[in-house]
């Protein structure tokens, strides 16, 4: 139970899954490990993907964790089921929560999807929405300008909104969606952007929130939750370079970073 | 898979979460048990409320169920960790579902709880809420006034208003709550009395809609979900007076209800 909750990514994105497993459960430590320098796995093969991924499972299964969140939406659609049947600890991906929560979200069954061109050819999304309702209407809109503006910094302002506004024409067009996932770790940063772009009448579900809540309900379901008090020590691992990875870590996670190190994954 | 998954409750208060449990997972078959003829729960011995509670399990582990969801608060509160302890199969109460909701909901760490007085005066959600975060603040309100009207059909209008608005003066006069729990099953039937009344910018979460989520999640994650096609027949069972239960659980769950046989528990 005093065990760590370990985080893998291809590199800062899965801090916004992170951030929201500190607010959720504040007293819980975490292990990130993020694979920056192997960084984006969207355009790699399925047989690289599952190989990084494992490399990073290894590193996190050393330092004893008691369960596995896979904050990398390229990451759960190719190597989730695997990870699952294989690992004896719990493994939560970021794909199933944010469907899960739109369909609680959603009275007119038409769902908006939006995130990187790799997450919108998998499908994934629209087979895990569809795997429980398959009355579920889906929009599913790639939006390759996100990431490169987020890692910027650019996230709100006139710029962000021209973007966002470009980018989102397809979906507002067809208007009818009443719930949008956003399909990417990186998009919540976006999030007031897309809010004012998409309109207020539309349910803005967010992976990341809905994960760390997963995380919660079955943690708690399995009584693995730690019971008593303490202050978090996080450790946070990066296969690139250490300062880069703080500055983003640092203002992602609005709260100062103790332990960044870098770590070697394959020869 | 195919197994129907079982909903106990000591009335009707529960098809608020069947009505969920129907609308986010359309493809599974339920079994309602409602121990009508000797409700309600909150006013009984916790003795009382194991005994019957048990009863009901009994009656439903022969219908073979995959997983059961404990509908009422006052029986979560008595007797979950017991069946969770006991049963074979997974069970699921409705105070740590809409606790962690809220969690994920508040900003400001400041969370409101209705209830009945059983419920309340429990002091579960508190527990369960400060369990998870020890620095929620909650503020806890009974009110009695809510379920006698709610199963006299008053919903809306000046009198469900003016009754939610004299009730709830405690909680607004603290007025900085930003999340609200509906701690009762009945509750969410008064839902946009209750948001009229608390006003737009605190976010209302109700037990019935995040208990159908947890359940969604962990079924899903126990693979537990009925994969194929189907039309699910609902079966509905009552300790009471079937006809007066049909007129209410065809109201409360918007659909025809084909089956409701009467049953006895005890001798």
């Amino acid at each position: 139970m005093d065990q760590p909750i370990g985080v893998i990514d291809s590199g800062v994105g899965g801090l916004t899954v992170a951030r929201e497993l500190m607010r959720q459960l504040p007293r819980e430590e975490l292990v990130y490990l993020g694979d920056t320098l192997r960084c984006p796995y969207g355009p790699r093969t399925e047989e690289e993907v599952i190989q990084f991924t494992w490399e990073m499972v290894d590193f996190l299964m050393n330092k004893k964790i008691k369960m596995l969140v896979v904050a990398c939406n390229t990451a759960t659609a190719f190597a989730l089921e695997q990870l699952q049947r294989e690992l004896p600890i719990p493994v939560i991906g970021v794909i199933q929560p944010g469907a899960r929560a739109a369909i609680k979200s959603t009275q007119n069954l038409h769902i908006g999807v939006i995130g990187t061109e790799g997450t919108i050819k998998s499908e994934a999304y629209p087979l895990a929405l569809k795997n429980i309702n398959a009355n579920i209407h889906i929009n599913a809109l790639a939006c390759p300008r996100f990431v490169p503006m987020v890692e910027q910094g650019v996230l709100s302002g006139e710029e962000a909104y021209k973007v966002v506004s470009e980018t989102l024409v397809p979906l507002k067009k067809k208007n009818h969606i009443d719930t949008l996932i956003l399909g990417c770790t990186h998009y919540p940063l976006l999030r007031d952007t897309v809010q004012k772009v998409i309109g207020e009448h539309v349910t803005i579900i967010s992976s990341g929130e809905e994960t760390a809540r997963e995380v919660s309900a079955i943690m708690g379901y399995q009584e693995k939750l730690f019971k008593g008090n303490r202050e978090p020590q996080h450790k946070f691992y990066t296969t690139g370079e250490p300062t880069v990875f703080e500055t983003i870590s640092q203002a992602w996670l609005e709260q100062p970073v103790s332990e960044i190190k870098n770590v070697k994954l394959a020869e």
